[in-house]
């Protein structure tokens, strides 16, 4: 008989679930918000109900669920199934995940950050599905990621691999949050876009079409771009510059043979994907340059639910 | 019966070459010169009579042999055991070592690149012996690695993986042979630590026993520092916070759980590891930094020798 997964992808503002089968058909989706600011407790309950409610859709029970993996948002212990405090779930503290969810659903549960299991759906199903080392970077309000590398999941030793957001691109740079200099982060992700178009706009009022400097965001940038706008093509330009930087050194460490990106940055299309694949022409290594494709991600939002399933397919861990 | 396995090491002036058994046991070993300046053939010849000096010193044949392994310098491709012009074998040029070899020796032949047999070598009996996620760094007139991650040997898609001398430690930085810019080999090698200290003494003139620019070298700087010389012992500061830096990169993409250094400036002791553990505690990711344990390797030499027999016992690159 055929095995049936839930694949689920915890956000800050939803959680979805999808019922998986091995093939990695999405058979069934549920989305609903999950609230930031109630208790865990009544989050958890947001969770559960999503993954009931795939099952009830497909007319099955839990007990026909071979295993349930869960993307969640780090920082967490992939090896034991638990969160430490997420950034955008402040109300959860540290969280059993894993066995929490397998006491009330009675199903195996595996657990990886968020960021892992995109890295996981698309290369199962998306662009990644023909190369064994592939990384996967999603460029949201800070940057994260996930890789492949021969073929499996690089986890490191406690769970904590693939933290790109936070390579040094400069070490004199301005001090991070985690604690480091000059993180990729400060430069690449989209938060940081808009507030280097804020600083130079109030410094250099340059002939632009973005003049609230309180309203802008990566958002506006992107439309002023889209319109033209000298100004904002060059922080676009300026921005893939600085992440090609960042991924030339994990390129030059993981030696990838393909980067996927996601999340909003990678929206804009050939305004960042130029830049980004120049700089690495640029500056990579002979020899491996040439040969590391940088491409979109191929799965929207079903990469997380496809991944999670998945490593709950694999049994967790080991990828 | 046992069995038993030639592990070689070419490096710039000399090959060396062990007999190692499965448990890592080094029963016989030769060294003899390898000539840089001599044809490509002749070399060869050097390291083919070196292997079979150590089977002979055992009294046995190469048909007894299982299998040898070769740490060369690369680059060069691990797949197929071909190396590309080794920048200190300047007469090799493309050098299918695996099939002259096997050709030459009737034995099978894995090939890998310096730094990762090295890396191997410590894991299987040295100072990495009980971490799954381990990074070996090579100090030497250039910065090389070699990585095991989650229990394997780290490649990459086409065997260049961990060119952990060539990140990016200052997007604006000098550029460097390899075609980036601020390399952390610009930075923290024996090399540029003795080029940055002629530059300060010509620049500032400071208070020093170091005062013959020309004849500077990192030893000198080691031997100055060891007396006490102020100058000396802030110039391995440096250099040791450089390395940090670029470790700390490393870390946050590898997650390893232990990095060992070795190589000429890791001699230097706690000259080299105290700033660079400081930098480490500085600037890591909370709930690593505290975990991550910098020390030195532990077999000298036989490093290489163990860690190219262990990569033909496990039958090449997949460990």
């Amino acid at each position: 008989m055929e095995k049936l997964f839930i694949g689920v992808d915890i956000g800050g503002t939803n959680v979805a679930s999808g019922l998986v089968d091995e093939e990695g058909n999405l058979l069934q989706r549920d989305k609903r918000p999950i609230l930031a600011d109630v208790s865990q407790k009544t989050s958890l309950r947001q969770i559960v109900d999503g993954i009931r409610a795939v099952a009830e859709k497909e007319g099955i029970s839990l007990k026909e669920i071979d295993g349930i993996g869960i993307g969640s948002p780090g920082p967490l212990d992939p090896f034991q199934g638990v969160a430490f405090s997420p950034v955008n779930l402040p109300t959860w503290g540290t969280v059993p995940l894993k066995r929490i969810m397998e006491e009330e659903l009675s199903v195996p549960v595996t657990v990886d950050n968020d960021a892992n299991v995109v890295a996981v759906g698309e290369r199962w199903k998306g662009a990644g599905r023909e190369v064994d080392d592939f990384l996967c970077v999603t460029l949201g309000t800070g940057i994260g990621g996930g890789a492949i590398c021969g073929g499996r999941l690089l986890h490191g030793f406690n769970g904590n691999a693939v933290e790109i957001g936070h390579i040094t691109v400069d070490f004199n740079g301005p001090r991070c949050g985690c604690g480091n200099y000059g993180c990729l982060e400060l430069y690449a992700s989209a938060n940081a876009m808009a507030r280097r178009t804020r600083q130079r706009i109030e410094r250099e009022k340059p002939e632009s079409l973005l003049t609230e400097v309180e309203q802008i965001t990566s958002r506006t940038v992107f439309e002023a771009a889209q319109r033209g706008d000298k100004f904002a093509l060059e922080m676009f330009q300026e921005t893939g510059f600085f992440l090609g930087v960042g991924l030339v050194t994990a390129i030059n460490l993981l030696n990838v043979e393909m980067v996927a990106l996601t999340g909003g940055l990678a929206n804009a299309g050939d305004l960042i994907f130029e830049p980004v694949r120049r700089t690495i022409l640029e500056r990579g290594f002979p020899g491996v340059k040439e040969k590391v494709r940088v491409i979109p991600t191929e799965l929207g939002e079903d990469a997380a639910l496809l991944g999670s399933a998945k490593i709950a397919i694999d049994g967790g861990v080991f990828i």
